[in-house]
């Protein structure tokens, strides 16, 4: 029974968590050994998973598409906002920004950084792991937006990269002498406010 | 005459600025050649840039001074404010940002960031060669709190990664679907204005 990229398993065959749990758990290591996307091969997974390469394109039409799901294990499943308040609700949507609680992402993700630079193919699987979270705290800004909380000519997109550009930067970097402590918490509130003072 | 971290040229010794620039330029290619900052020998780069290894030594104490003042040549000088508006001034000083004219900072930028994560040392090259471009930001955020165009109680070091953290992860991975002209600018005007509507 084959399967194509849009539908990755067959409807009639129930999926095998452990198998798939094995698969994901052994392109973690591998990476968080120290190899690059590039050098990762299906084969080496299915070798250090013990499985056969078929049980792992039964289930991923590629290696791309693997990743991308091995790597949203890793950040696990997206923070769910209580809808009360936009704030709480940006707060709680940056609290896993560049934030991991598996060990391995600490080795995984600055490694991931030069080969986003250097590969469209690596930076789709990013692209596509976040896009999720992405949708979440655009709808939260729009939200805002139509009940009169947020400017109403808000440019989306820009503001999304106000409120995790900063948060991701430190935590991945610890680029500015800054308390890391209630990052989110303070991000959100001087960009809620501005830093000026208005006339 | 022996030199030491403090005071790397002796003051009797006129500078080479030939052989400065051929050494600097050497490190900086063989970085850009793919080079991890571990792997860069002080010798190798003595044998790409046609000198003794006691030339390097003369003018630099350590490896970590040749590559800051490396990084800095990559930067070029940092930019001047006009000193005029904090808004323009703040804008001028995110024009370089995570942007450089010379071809290898693209290929050296990018692989830094594993080595920074893993390394002390390497945090603190770049530390320190981008110490000088944040104390003037820092001096214009403090003249704009001084004249009452700033909040005064603003929290200086979170501002600067507020006014970096978009731009320059925007520029280095093209992070979010933002258009990237005129980013500065328009991250300056967001974080002035803020996004929320105030009371």
């Amino acid at each position: 029974m084959t399967t194509d990229a849009g539908v990755p398993r067959s409807p009639g065959r129930p999926r095998s968590t452990r198998a798939d749990e094995a698969i994901v758990d052994a392109a973690l290591d591998l990476l968080a050994e120290g190899n690059t996307v590039d050098a990762l091969a299906i084969e080496a997974i299915a070798t250090r998973a013990g499985v056969g390469k078929a049980t792992i394109y039964r289930r991923w039409p590629n290696k791309v598409a693997l990743l991308r799901d091995a790597l949203a294990t890793l950040k696990g499943p997206p923070p769910v906002p209580a809808g009360h308040s936009i704030r709480d609700d940006l707060v709680t949507l940056l609290g896993p920004v560049g934030s991991h609680e598996d060990p391995r992402a600490t080795r995984i993700m600055p490694c991931l950084v030069p080969e986003i630079h250097r590969s469209s193919e690596h930076y789709r699987i990013y692209q596509e792991m976040l896009e999720p979270r992405r949708q979440l705290m655009r709808d939260v800004l729009r939200r805002g937006m139509a009940s009169g909380e947020l400017r109403a000519d808000l440019d989306i997109e820009l503001t999304m990269s106000l409120l995790t550009g900063p948060v991701l930067l430190q935590r991945l970097l610890h680029w500015h002498r800054i308390d890391e402590h209630d990052l989110p918490e303070r991000v959100v509130d001087a960009i809620l406010a501005g830093i000026a003072i208005r006339p």
